[in-house]
């Protein structure tokens, strides 16, 4: 169940050696109208591979990752006969390589995969643990699949050009595996800053290294998410509701940004129920309301949120809600089985916390 | 990756057995709209788990394996707030387990399936082996995933007032097995009937046994099809077409009756190809054309034919089709390439044995 990593700035390179490791066969390159425009041209000057693929083109945006563009990637694949040895290389985000992945793990019952991420945020979370999906029926990632890639090549040469927005909401995914491991690693990151012109794209790959390796070290122990993995999903509950309010709002938002606040929300709730130490709560409030501001919510949003929150895929107990918190920094808890009215609590002290 | 076989015809019992091993989870009861008026009383009656769960019925047949049904399955799962560890419990024939074995296999990434198959087919072929999945776009089983159900419970109490049709529907897969095993296996099958009056539940048990077993053993060694499970194809490369041109012609034929057709042809190519015996050849040829009949193909229809056949999902070399043949009884060799004009010679020498 482990998948290859590979860390490089020569792409096309580590992609016909992958291909050639699969016995050269057919090749079909998924990318949306963004990645066809900026990074597939490089691709096919630095490889044969690319060259000789068909590709796929879907749209972009979160509110695209949805049926409608898993049917459109299915009837491609069909259309062209592709097999179940064909290769499929996802070039693009978090919705490329989801449902890239989702496609491919269904598509005859399960093709090739290789990952391409061409955000930090898929560098550091989407393209690494096996996770495929769309949302469906307004829900976020509500089908999808556990499908290990074949390989997910990383390279730091897509993010230099990145929108600040979303190199901030790839960051976010790493101050989670922070809080996860120790506090030097997030005292390492709350002292980095990953903000126009002060980021460095070098300076970054040993942090991007180290984040994607505790995720690939966790997921290699628990491939299901039937514990351990579960830590992964500090800061997604709320996170997750955040995402499928503003979704409904006709306003989505970064998945980064989403999981920077519900880690806040995810932070005092582990102080409320476990004794999380106060005074990093608010350091780390004060980081992400100075780089990432608040998600606008009041009290009335608050029924809506918990009735995402209990549909969250997570839960095993009816009329809980089973969080992922932390006694300390690097000292998880799961299953922390959480009333509606404690939640509540803790998103009045977050809109405290965050001046909103 | 190994399931649970339960023989037995206490099907309740089993079923609040298996529940309550499984911790007593929310349960989901998928029916199709046969199932739901014949043997959905049955199971109330007998199961205090099958009391307590929500019920969800589909269309019934093959035409309706679809992602309209899909998508019927996993709303009605969203609506009613399933999540991982629910456990849907499929009741029915080959159509609903693998829909319904799809839907819940992709849901929320993934929840728990016991399988009730209330067909012959059914229990000797889809109920086991962990292939779920629809048909898409005209093509049979395209879209999928290969994923073990929890358990599953067979019970010859629901096969005694199937339509003789279904009957022999599932016997064809068992002779299948039979082929694959050796002589005397083949030689007590057709020794043996399915055809009212004459038929027993009771001897035909100990036959459904050895059947699912052979199956069970082949599957556990190699999950993902990627050698010795292709020698459960044997028959089904033909018959998968023959079953797509039925559905084009807006008159499906049942699945073991398009296996028992496509059996004669894999023995015709294996006869051209590897010197099968002619002798058994023949004997088989005569009892599926007196016991099923013949499918109705002239040569106009052979372009759409080997245009299904190429489309097959087990194929790897372009130009080519990868069939599963028999150099004798119980000799299996898979991925035998085959040309398009050795298929049509085979398809003639078929139509001639079935007298068409």
């Amino acid at each position: 169940m482990t998948q290859k990593l590979v860390f490089t700035n020569l792409v096309g390179e580590a992609i016909d050696k992958l291909v050639d490791d699969l016995g050269n066969p057919p090749v079909y390159i998924l990318v949306d109208v963004n990645t066809a425009k900026c990074v597939l041209p490089v691709l096919l000057e630095q490889s044969v591979s690319a060259t000789r693929a068909k590709v796929i083109t879907v749209k972009a945006g979160e509110v695209n990752k949805n049926l409608d563009n898993l049917q459109t990637v299915w009837k491609s694949l069909q259309d062209a006969g592709a097999t179940r040895n064909s290769v499929i290389i996802n070039v693009g985000g978090g919705v490329v390589t989801d449902l890239g992945g989702f496609a491919a793990a269904t598509f005859k019952r399960g093709m090739k995969v290789i990952n391409v991420p061409t955000t930090l945020l898929g560098a550091v979370d989407a393209s690494v643990g096996g996770k495929t999906g769309i949302n469906f029926n307004g829900y976020k990632n509500e089908l999808g699949t556990f499908t290990e890639p074949e390989a997910t090549i990383i390279s730091t040469g897509f993010f230099i050009t990145l929108p600040q927005q979303e190199l901030l909401s790839g960051y976010a995914e790493m101050l989670k595996h922070a809080l996860l491991e120790n506090r030097d690693e997030l005292n390492r990151l709350l002292n980095y800053s990953v903000v126009y012109p002060i980021f460095n794209a070098d300076t970054l790959l040993p942090l991007i290294e180290s984040t994607v390796q505790v995720k690939s070290r966790i997921v290699e122990q628990d491939f299901r998410e039937a514990g351990l993995r579960k830590a992964l999903n500090l800061g997604h509950t709320v996170g997750h509701a955040f995402e499928s309010l503003a979704l409904k709002r006709k306003s989505p938002i970064a998945h980064g940004y989403a999981v920077a606040q519900g880690l806040v929300v995810a932070l005092v709730l582990s102080h409320l129920k476990l004794g999380f130490p106060s005074d990093v709560l608010h350091t780390f409030a004060h980081y992400i309301r100075e780089n990432y501001g608040a998600f606008d919510i009041d009290c009335d949003d608050y029924p809506e949120l918990l009735k995402y929150m209990h549909a969250d895929k997570k839960n095993t107990q009816e009329g809980l809600i089973a969080f992922t918190l932390l006694a300390d920094v690097g000292d998880v808890k799961t299953d922390c089985q959480t009333t509606p009215d404690e939640v509540k609590s803790a998103l009045d002290i977050y809109r405290d916390l965050m001046g909103i």
